[in-house]
């Protein structure tokens, strides 16, 4: 490689809000989608909530001369909604699904049964190593009253665990997806902190965005309109974050947004709006490498975000706790119930009513069954994550500290946090 | 480090049989494991099927001196059930749970409940990075008619691709645990190739094993007894796998199993035997190492075995989608006899009966629907784990013949599984 060696990443993200017999003018946002990643050619384009995968045939098949590599990750009973398209062959595919990922009994927000996940695409651009990661964490349906906190909190502490232990050889790591969050809320400074992960956003020296607000965001009503710093349509939930890991720095040139609707014909591509992002990456001598990984200057806030996102996954688990015990004490009255009316039956006065009640009484025991069950899991999924934060504010508070052994630090990780 | 550094490294593995209310014997057997890991101070000891975390809270407080640092990993709604004790600092943690594990209706059987998972440990030995990974893969109940043939090898696919992204820095890679499959079964096959790690019972100059036959294996009767090679006991689904990556060797010095009965006491540890492997790492120039991952030589094997392994999936495709559609029309059916039974209860003669029916109709609608959306799930965790083979067939293929276009060969790899 020569010591001049610069590389141009032109990078495509959009959630699509291609949901079958929900969202609206699907064939047609899509035709004028694969128009439009056929016309500029970018080197990745990373798409969410394509949940038809009839829709990814369509566009696979549509893009196959300018994007010869593709791929649908798969998960859960709906799909994890994530697919990719690549000018440059994909060298290797790898997908982690979330363990945490809303409540089933949720029917009307659903993400349970999307299968949530994140998935990585290795390339090898010029020598150099590129892993992309594309991602749609849990939806916020609410941000006064955020029943999902916890849970994208969890997601975000496994992304960014996914991130960091498979992107270990890669000298360009590159994250799109549509993470649910605001810049500057918890899961995202966890993502960024642990990571060392910058924001395309803020890093940019060029951006250019919609400036006449957003177009189908409000009518679809799944985040909130708070404003949120100078973002044209007042949300930022969709990103475009990177980093140079080693010998390598990269710098992004442009951020483009769509404006409400697609460039060409006027009408918008989605509910989103699209990130393009054109990034750069050059040669760095070692010791000019920006990366901010866990440097020193940045370790107290790394700590700050990890205590309180342990925190917050503890009132979690209590939340958890709360509902498989209210749940155990439903299924033993339940159980009461049952037996009652079986008693009732057994007499003849109230044997009709006590049939009736049958119905819902088991129903109740079983639904409660569940319940207990799946909030049992939801604990100790969270317990993990808990655990996982708090051995590393050990070990980062053992190199704070050096005189403090691993255990001492351990200890005092531990015992600050305990409630 | 010196031309002439060497690592010893002592590992103990053992599934430890610990399961609240079913084990016999269980604070017994925990006490004298503790007092036996004590006496050895082996550098690691992996743990599966500790399904009580007090016992696991009081194995970590009986071991504190010796191995200071341990962690439990949480999952599922009963546990993973691996946990880890070491003598050294364990630097980095992470878990990775499987998409695939049974079936919740198998309530006999239970794997489902509980999570099945890999745990990664980083260490950090004499300036060596060392990737430990525990791991417990789905049972086999019937060797004849395994029905859960097609998970266990999407488990042992994703076991493979998390080692192999996970560990591409590392310097040593270390797999203990009980994988549920004899030597020569495919996923353990599928593993071995994919990542290269070795067998140390295959590699070791020194095996020491019981010579009584087993102990507990066949009262619990969870695996069959068909005898495969020579291994004591007859059956082999507990292993010390391992590699090095680049500029060292690895190699095992001596492997060892319990004989039936701790080496103290006289009476079993549990249902399985221990394994205790003494592991020496040593520098190797780079020409000389002998990672054999994905070397021209075991080309055509790793083929064979990724393309057995994408037909056996393609079964387990078939089987879940066929489930699906049977549930798809019982739910049809439940539905039309609700509809008859409501008009029933409209008139006099049958209402009686028809109330009656009620209750079995509607949990038939439920439990038809619940395995429906189940076994959607699990197609498209099957189709996922399939894709990636088929991507990585294409991929081997292409280096096989460079004159084959990257698309070229994946249409090659695609069309020769397509059936």
């Amino acid at each position: 490689m020569k010591p001049n060696f610069s590389l141009r990443l032109r990078v495509f993200n959009l959630n699509c809000w291609d949901i079958p017999y929900l969202s609206k003018h699907r064939a047609d946002r899509m035709e004028r989608l694969g128009d439009f990643l056929n016309l500029e050619s970018f080197d990745l384009a990373l798409l969410e909530e394509v949940w038809s995968e009839q829709d990814f045939q369509y566009l696979r098949q549509k893009l196959s001369l300018t994007y010869p590599d593709a791929h649908y990750f798969r998960s859960g009973i709906i799909g994890s909604g994530l697919c990719v398209f690549s000018k440059h062959p994909i060298q290797e595919i790898m997908q982690h699904v979330y363990t945490l990922n809303g409540y089933p009994y949720m029917v009307c927000h659903g993400d349970w049964f999307c299968g949530k996940a994140v998935g990585l695409l290795v390339l090898h651009l010029s020598g150099l190593v590129l892993n992309a990661y594309v991602t749609h964490l849990h939806a916020e349906y609410s941000r006064q009253k955020d029943i999902y906190l916890a849970h994208r909190v969890a997601q975000a502490w496994e992304l960014a665990q996914f991130i960091h232990h498979t992107s270990k050889n890669a000298d360009v790591v590159l994250l799109c997806g549509d993470l649910n969050m605001h810049p500057k809320d918890l899961g995202c400074c966890l993502l960024k902190e642990w990571t060392g992960l910058r924001d395309a956003y803020i890093e940019t020296q060029d951006f250019k965005g919609s400036e006449d607000g957003c177009t189908m965001v409000p009518k679809n009503c799944y985040v909130s309109q708070q404003d949120l710093g100078p973002f044209p349509f007042g949300i930022r939930i969709d990103y475009v974050l990177y980093k140079a890991v080693s010998g390598f720095c990269i710098s992004c040139k442009t951020l483009k947004t769509t404006s409400g609707s697609d460039p060409h014909s006027g009408t918008p591509f989605s509910d989103h709006e699209a990130l393009m992002a054109t990034l750069y990456v050059r040669h760095s001598p070692p010791q000019q490498d920006p990366s901010p990984t866990n440097g020193p200057p940045e370790r107290s806030s790394l700590i700050g975000v990890l205590r309180e996102a342990w925190t917050e996954l503890g009132l979690g688990i209590a939340q958890a706790r709360w509902w498989a015990a209210f749940a155990g004490y439903v299924i033993v009255l339940g159980l009461f119930l049952l037996v009652l009316l079986c008693v009732l039956a057994a007499g003849e006065r109230a044997m009709e009513v006590a049939i009736l009640l049958w119905t819902p009484n088991i129903g109740l025991v079983l639904g409660a069954g569940a319940i207990y069950l799946f909030h049992m899991q939801e604990a100790k999924g969270l317990c993990q994550a808990q655990a996982e934060l708090q051995h590393v504010l050990g070990r980062v508070r053992e190199t704070q500290n050096p005189r403090l052994g691993p255990h001492l630090a351990q200890l005092l990780a531990s015992g600050g946090e305990q409630s």
